[in-house]
């Protein structure tokens, strides 16, 4: 018996009492569910210390490693950030419970009483990077829509997440919840969270939450079913009918207001007929708030004709393809709104792309013809976001077209079940 | 270059060409694509000639290899067949055109528009066994759902199936529908079907339909997503409270009212407390119909005590969990719900269980716990259908959770957008 073979099946020993734990979790109501999330922010508040304590340890460990004070910062925990996550967590208490909702149903033509009803999808693997925020969040969501939570963080929060989920099981103790409704995979090393991936009976859907490459390896890797999210390489596409304020507005908004998130826009497509007119003051926008612009040839000549402040370089083949997360923007100009669909087309990742223009048959025409999790209107590309959305809070943002697309909150944790009701109906 | 490869880029050539289709068919109004399904019907009954006589090959080649009877029905194409299939689009063309339906929408507390509306998924792959009306049926709910159609059927039907792509394609050449919206998947060989299972990124979504050794294979080869259809080993539990003749009645037309469907059930469970007075009736049920059982001892020692025509086995552990698909059934006497519910999990496919009872709290029991696409309460599993749900038409039936689950109609071939519609606004 190997090392790695003992993992697996520690892992997936985890996994089928977390598949148990999903079987009474399903048939709870929402206030037994309601009662436990109360019991988990009162137990976060009640020990915080604890938690800290377990957090100094990730944070030395890291120091000592040379990480960079802005991932030091994601890492920390302070009595006000555990406060913060215990009171997202009420949030969640507030939230309608999706579990039973009838989602269609009717008397079929030979009397049949047809309900199709949400469900709990049952075991959710969520494998994630950074900040431990989400080891609560993640189960916090899992719990009230009925999910059993298999965590799975990065090695550099294994402290603190193991702190956490000490606490939210301990919490679980004096409820009608099971304890296993909230697990962390066992083990820090690649070989735990493989197992975790192959685990396919057992676990019925995995959420990778980070960044383009974790969730690429969990996508090839993965025998489970998975659920793509966040990487976004968005677009914001200025027509020639746009109303040129807005697009300025717009565009800076996308790429600086929070540059670091997946909604963040990484491409600015131009029509030709306004380049000259709108990319001077939309370079002067830019560089009021640091952002360093990859023009293609002719921003790079407009930008020579009209000096501005802009720190423009030329973009090669590759910004086109970068979802950079940093205060940089691709920018191109383009022929028609064609040319821009092209472009989406050939680049994005499909979660957002936004179109600034007053004309209404060319709005209708580029949100046909974009496929993409959400398609904004006159709008920033930051506002995909199931808090913005009105979900209240979400398990992440699907960019793929099967089962949840865009913002994935509660209902989108579920699945559906037929019931089907006769007086001995025969076919 | 090996010819393996070759088979590969020849598949994903074609896989591409299916993407740029399915870019204009997301487009297209429903009179466009129901002038194309009425093309493509009458073409069939026009052209029956040219189907007939591919067909003949594939029937001799059949014969040849020593096919049974009934396989070599199932592959049979008549006039009168294909006037039935044909038929079949001319149905299609009466159902809603789920494309555009808005889910969801209302105005956001910022003023913001948001509609949340069902777009196509794009490009489906059906990898599928036997006969070759799924080939019609196949494309036309992937045509009116605005997805293009990669078909693989089995290389028994290949003649068939290479007649009938020709027709439809030649029908599409008349309409604004691109042609390419109908592909058949290049070559007859493993390799073909291997490397439409990994064109990730080109194909959307498979879907296996046929035997559980296909769905299997494609679950695990498959790097494109995929929807598990159509195994199914239902159940039918007999509860301490059932209607007798009810039971006898829904116990009898579950097994054998169609016993080769994947809604035919497999597997019968009788509460402990009925057994004696419902097991002589419903063998002598079984026996006129000519169906095996295969019981546990219990079942044995009543049926001793109460000869009647039926053939009773000895059932194996191997017996819980065959999805026998012939007139075969297991039959199992437990002592109560719960042990009929710890049975189901361990061997349902998660299709379709089925409860006789006329107790109300035994009933919402049994259904809160059952997980499975369809739970039916004193009716036959038999009635797990999309025609039976009011669908029109089905790809499948879904066994998994994510996506879909249970009768797929064309709604369920879907996905979803949102489109976010403002006035500039920022965050």
């Amino acid at each position: 018996m190997t090392v790695n073979s003992d993992i697996e099946r520690e892992v997936h020993a985890v996994a089928g009492r977390a598949k148990d734990a999903a079987f009474v979790l399903a048939t709870l109501s929402r206030s037994v569910k309601d009662a436990a999330l109360s019991a988990i922010a009162d137990a976060l508040v009640k020990r915080t210390d604890e938690i800290t304590a377990a957090n100094a340890e990730d944070v030395e460990r890291a120091r000592a490693e040379g990480t960079s004070p802005a991932m030091i910062d994601r890492l920390s925990l302070t009595p006000q950030r555990i406060e913060a996550i215990a009171e997202a967590v009420r949030e969640i208490i507030d939230l309608p419970d999706p579990v039973g909702e009838s989602v269609r149903g009717g008397v079929l033509p030979n009397g049949l009483d047809l309900r199709q009803i949400r469900v709990p999808l049952g075991v959710i693997g969520i494998i994630y990077e950074g900040r431990p925020n989400v080891t609560v969040d993640a189960a916090a969501l899992c719990l009230k829509s009925g999910n059993a939570a298999l965590l799975r963080g990065s090695s550099s929060a294994f402290d603190s997440n193991t702190a956490i989920v000490k606490v939210l099981r301990e919490a679980l103790e004096g409820t009608e919840v099971p304890v296993d409704a909230i697990q962390m995979v066992p083990g820090r090393t690649r070989e735990s969270s493989t197992a975790l991936m192959r685990a396919r009976g057992l676990v019925d859907v995995l959420i990778p939450r980070g960044g383009g490459s974790l969730i690429q390896a969990v996508v090839r890797d993965s025998t489970v079913p998975v659920i793509e999210t966040g990487e976004g390489l968005c677009h914001v596409y200025v027509d020639a009918d746009a109303d040129l304020d807005k697009a300025v507005a717009i565009a800076t908004n996308a790429k600086a207001q929070r540059c670091s998130v997946c909604n963040s826009a990484e491409t600015l497509l131009v029509h030709e007929a306004v380049a000259e007119a709108f990319l001077p003051r939309v370079l002067a926008s830019l560089a009021e708030v640091d952002v360093t612009v990859h023009g293609d040839p002719r921003v790079l000549e407009i930008a020579a004709a009209h000096p501005t402040e802009a720190m423009v370089v030329e973009a090669t083949e590759q910004d086109w393809a970068s979802e950079y997360l940093s205060m940089d923007l691709a920018v191109r100009v383009v022929p028609d709104v064609d040319a821009a669909l092209a472009h989406i087309r050939k680049y994005s990742t499909q979660h957002t792309e936004a179109i600034v223009t007053d004309s209404l048959s060319t709005s209708r025409y580029f949100v046909a013809r974009v496929d993409s999790a959400a398609v904004m209107v006159n709008a920033s590309t930051r506002f995909t976001d199931g808090g913005e959305f009105g979900f209240g809070a979400e398990i992440g943002i699907s960019t793929q077209k099967l089962h949840a697309r865009g913002p994935m909150g509660l209902t989108e944790m579920t699945s559906t079940k037929y019931v089907v009701t006769g007086e001995g109906h025969l076919k």
